[in-house]
């Protein structure tokens, strides 16, 4: 972690938590992630994340992180509570719960593991892109103040910034922490959770719609993740399937030379 | 449920939970689903969502469904605990524990949803595959019970049946219960973990191998489900990434005609 550095980052601030004692913290919300209702998911996400890694009897590194958003989360104060459900010699099961006027809102679970050098290969296709440097950044989002938090340059599959190329609802953007901050996995399980909803690139207008659960897989270490400094990251995403009031969205975020950090899934809610 | 039909089916026997209260059950593993070391990881998920579908508290229909696989679990007795975390107006949020010896030795989350007709599409690709019964059947396998109580047929990346065609690490396969059960949830939520380890495909060679955690995206309802029948399901799966003691495979399961029933995504331990 870059404690000394990112100390004083919005997305520090954000995900900050007090401690209460080993397993409970206190958090709250912030206008500088907020959405266009409560906060922005992948914030709320990364300070459960973060309750796992300010953990004392924390093992390794997230390998895996499950996030529900159970209910709608007030602006204000919440109280989150971790624990190791089972600890086994190189990997750790985890509950996480967010309590806001004493009723679960969010929850998640997680695997950290001790991770060792072993085979290694990507099946998964780096995709073929202009550098971060050649596309356009994109104009925040007014009424979603979280999105003013992130440079983000669309190749394509934007909110009106580019119809999808390859897929009719894949976004492929380059994505870093606007002012840069140094990648951690707090930042980069955020960033798994900052792809617009795919509804709107598929059907290219806006309805309600909100992230009910969302899984995120992380390939690199901690070093690997040191290792990418505040560099834009490309993230692919697309959805699958749409109906019944439910779609669900794969993504994966790569380093800019083709390392692949992490991929994710998610289903969300929509309205119509 | 076809409970009459489905009663004496070897599936139902081994998913079949005695209460001991609103929240709390009793199962065990049986030798028919027997995986290489203990139970076939399939069949605790279906336990596990089990306990999801019998709570007298259920609202809707299985939409999400994530599944730990904490430590070995040993052959004979165990008890399941779920309860509802959060339960909204057409949402529900699960935890479900399996413990075993006083220790967690599998949990999982679930989101339950009234699901209601929509807007709908599939963006994700149903493969041009022959038909079932023009595929072989593949023997089962002697060391692993469980693969005998499906009718798998590989089309390509089976194990020395096929070498993968499109992808290093893909693998499809027409899949149904043997002998034919009518799919429901539970048989489904064993399915989409019924793909043997990518890693076994892609180097063509064995090694130590076990499920971490496994999350199942269900996009058809109850009814879809039941239209089904006992048909087999096209099973499509591929690895994205492996190193650093861990691999990850997307997957998704079809109908005959196209409709994609699940997707899901899982986190893979393997040793060298």
């Amino acid at each position: 972690m870059e404690t000394n550095q990112a100390s004083t980052h919005a997305f520090d601030t954000a995900i900050a938590l007090s401690p209460i004692d080993n397993n409970t913290w206190t958090g709250r919300t912030t206008p500088a992630y907020a959405n266009m209702v409560g906060p922005f998911g992948g914030i709320i996400g990364a300070t459960l994340l973060n309750a796992v890694i300010s953990h004392p009897a924390r093992l390794g590194d997230p390998t895996s992180f499950t996030v529900h958003y159970a209910a709608p989360i007030s602006d204000g104060e919440f109280t989150v509570h971790a624990r190791p459900l089972r600890t086994n010699r190189s990997t750790q099961h985890w509950f996480v719960e967010l309590m806001q006027d004493g009723q679960v809102a969010a929850f998640a679970t997680a695997v950290t593991a001790i991770r060792r050098d072993t085979w290694e290969t990507t099946d998964a296709q780096f995709p073929e892109v202009p550098p971060a440097d050649q596309v356009a950044q994109s104009p925040a989002i007014p009424q979603a103040a979280w999105t003013a938090r992130y440079d983000m340059r669309f190749i394509d599959g934007g909110l009106g910034t580019g119809e999808p190329v390859d897929h009719p609802s894949q976004t492929r953007l380059w994505i870093r922490d606007e002012p840069p901050r140094p990648l951690d996995f707090l930042s980069l399980a955020a960033m798994c959770d900052a792809f617009f909803p795919r509804i709107f690139i598929r059907r290219q207008k806006w309805t309600a719609a909100g992230t009910v659960a969302l899984t995120t897989y992380f390939h690199a270490d901690a070093a690997q993740l040191h290792e990418q400094g505040s560099a834009p990251l490309l993230g692919v995403a697309r959805g699958l399937h749409y109906g019944k009031g439910f779609f669900d969205q794969s993504a994966e975020v790569w380093s800019a030379a083709g390392k692949l950090l992490a991929a994710s899934h998610q289903v969300v809610y929509f309205k119509e």
